[in-house]
């Protein structure tokens, strides 16, 4: 008897046929002797459909407004799959977020867990019934208004669920095998990876594999939920997340994996004056407009002039914000230029390996030579170096990179259509 | 400074365009200066829509999962609605049923309004938001499952509210201009009335008339609310259903309108022994498969045999149901047959002014005797004379009683396509 969270993404829950085929691996789950909530997304384009129209009405619509909409998505997903379990036989009940007792702060459209009260899951838990949760999705601590989580956020749903029932573990199917050591589409002799550690799982998200969101896997680690990542297709064992200690796996690689980003553009501050206080200047007005800035880069400053060049990443979608912010700060700091560029891509080699062996970034740096790419910025943390290059060049240095480091497989990766949320 | 409920059905807010124009009228109405609270139907065909999913998901799906399946689709409009009058300039604020305090009995499918605790939308109406509320449902008060309140339920929403929050009327949006003396597809020469008592409105919708629900009507004559029935594609008076004094109206007419129904069918049950309980006990067999009954006819017995045959009329979908009851019951009552004949029409005359009119009868009678239509059935109350006639002859004994009693005009009435909920 065990009591397991499961996540199923909006691919995995299209059509008809998807939801009665997930109810099946949900019944089989159940019938095994374990307690089982769902955690459910949207049905397939349902959430970019009902976004459509809350355009064609409003061109701003009110992030409140906004949010009682999109819920209505994992709303009818959680109805129509508790009543396909129901007719294969087992007793399931639907909750929303609000029912559920998934707290959150009061921010529509990006707001945080705060608390978990999952008093109407336990009860019906223990009445033998299958419980079916609407992701995404919460209800405000003070207004009591509906909100949505943001992005990735019915993984973090599950995970919370998860460590807030005290599940065995939170099973993310997806529509691929697992976490792999590179994209699988870059890379066809990637490898799925079986184990992998809170922290390196969270090093690859931040650098860009798509398969967990980052607040999911920080929620995980926080409270030590172990989370399997895992296709819905098949019956195939994925990627375990979870506390791995140190040297424990046999054979330890001294790289796990090779992500890659090309959702970030580089901006570059020309001529800053080389004073104390220049730089904190200006990346407090950058973050007051609540942009998330990765990489930053900073020369020495050329000796004549007195003056600097601060480089750093952002997601492209921040650009044009910015950019804004900082030509409103250019005559204060008194910079010469601002150069923009989105024409690049991050590649990032992770693994808690790399802590024992001091010779892993002049590795990667001479693949990366071989391949005749370019390294543009460099940023590393204690079990990753990342590398800006051209987006070009991203294929290129992904491949040299998984080679170097011995990940490439003999066997294939199976690659399935469609995306998860 | 007055405070109003309306309330739009489903035709009125089919598509962006729709909603927004909806939005238009319910900002003007604001702006001359009341407090404005709407009730929303889902979009056009969503419900139908959501009800063939949940069909391909479970040939039976649970009513608990239905319910919350369908709640999606008012909370849809209800959010979209919301977003086109912000995009108008307005504060507006939508709430599900259960967060605008629709407290109902837990029989999902058809619940009953026990309770209204609109403190969520009194708060929101003091801050100047107009407040939009999902009609057709309300939250159970033992479970707190979310519950839909049966056909016609997003009127009764919109009365009911009208009568917690004290508002001068209730607006009734729907695609025609008002409440007509008979059904303008039948009789082009049909009349708006432009004022209805509860009661007479009460008998035109228990005999056909489609405008507005007998729950609806019910709850606006108990807790004496105004309802204005007009459409929403004018801004022409419709019909005001209100409590009117006896011989207030200039010139009462003797019948105020004709209403008709084609949804019924009849069953005899032949040669049923004339003993005292008999009768009991067939429509208690009945009454227990939850089938309503409308009229009910029994013939004195035939003195040389004791036996008698009683026939009643019931919806159409139910005939399936009673027949199989009955036929459980025959061997037990032992009477001789069940004859069952959906073929049939109602045609009703109704009129308060039929109290101190005692010829009405024989007028109605004659006129269909005139225009060559047999009478198989009759059944009168107090304001209200219906006759069950082939249902070939239900046009022709429309048009021959609108006559008789001098309602036809010689305007034509306005017919929209479309229907409400």
């Amino acid at each position: 008897m065990g009591r397991v969270v499961q996540k199923y993404g909006g691919s995995s829950v299209a059509d008809a046929e998807s939801i009665k085929r997930v109810a099946k691996r949900i019944v089989a789950t159940k019938q095994q002797g374990n307690d089982v909530v769902v955690v459910i997304s949207a049905m397939g384009d349902t959430t970019d459909n009902l976004m459509d129209l809350a355009l064609e009405v409003s061109p701003v619509p009110p992030p409140r407004e906004l949010d009682m909409l999109l819920t209505a998505g994992e709303r009818m997903s959680a109805a129509l799959l508790a009543m396909a379990i129901a007719d294969q036989g087992l007793h399931a009940r639907s909750l929303t977020g609000s029912q559920a007792g998934i707290i959150t702060t009061g921010t529509h459209g990006n707001a945080r867990i705060i608390d978990i009260t999952p008093g109407r899951i336990t009860s019906a838990l223990d009445l033998g019934d299958v419980v079916i949760v609407a992701g995404f999705q919460g209800v405000a601590q003070d207004t009591k208004d509906v909100t949505t989580l943001g992005r990735g956020a019915s993984d973090t749903t599950a995970v919370a669920l998860a460590a807030s029932l005290g599940a065995d573990h939170c099973e993310i199917y997806t529509d691929v095998d697992g976490v792999f050591t590179a994209d699988p589409r870059i890379v066809p002799s990637a490898r799925r990876i079986p184990r992998i550690s809170y922290e390196e799982m969270l090093e690859m998200a931040a650098c860009g594999a798509k398969i967990l969101h980052l607040r999911c896997v920080e929620y995980a680690r926080r409270e030590n939920v172990k989370v399997h990542v895992r296709s819905s297709f098949s019956d195939k064992d994925g990627t375990w997340v979870e506390e791995l200690e140190e040297g424990s796996q046999m054979e330890q690689a001294i790289i796990s994996g090779v992500a890659h980003d090309r959702g970030e553009a580089k901006i570059t501050i020309v001529g800053v004056p080389d004073r104390v206080g220049e730089a904190a200047r200006i990346f407090e007005a950058v973050a007051a407009t609540e942009i998330n800035i990765d990489m930053i880069v900073q020369n020495v400053s050329a000796v004549e002039t007195g003056r600097t060049d601060i480089s750093f990443t952002l997601p492209k979608a921040d650009g044009t914000a910015a950019i804004a912010t900082l030509q409103a700060l250019q005559a204060g700091v008194g910079f010469t230029d601002i150069l923009y560029d989105d024409q690049i891509g991050k590649v990032s080699v992770v693994g808690v390996g790399m802590r024992s062996h001091p010779g892993v970034t002049a590795k990667f740096f001479s693949a990366l030579a071989a391949a005749e790419v370019n390294i543009e910025m460099i940023s590393t943390s204690e079990i990753r170096i990342s590398v800006v290059v051209n987006q070009d060049d991203v294929d290129r240095a992904v491949v040299a990179a998984h080679t170097a480091f011995g990940l490439d497989s003999s066997e294939q990766a199976v690659v399935y259509a469609g995306t998860g949320r």
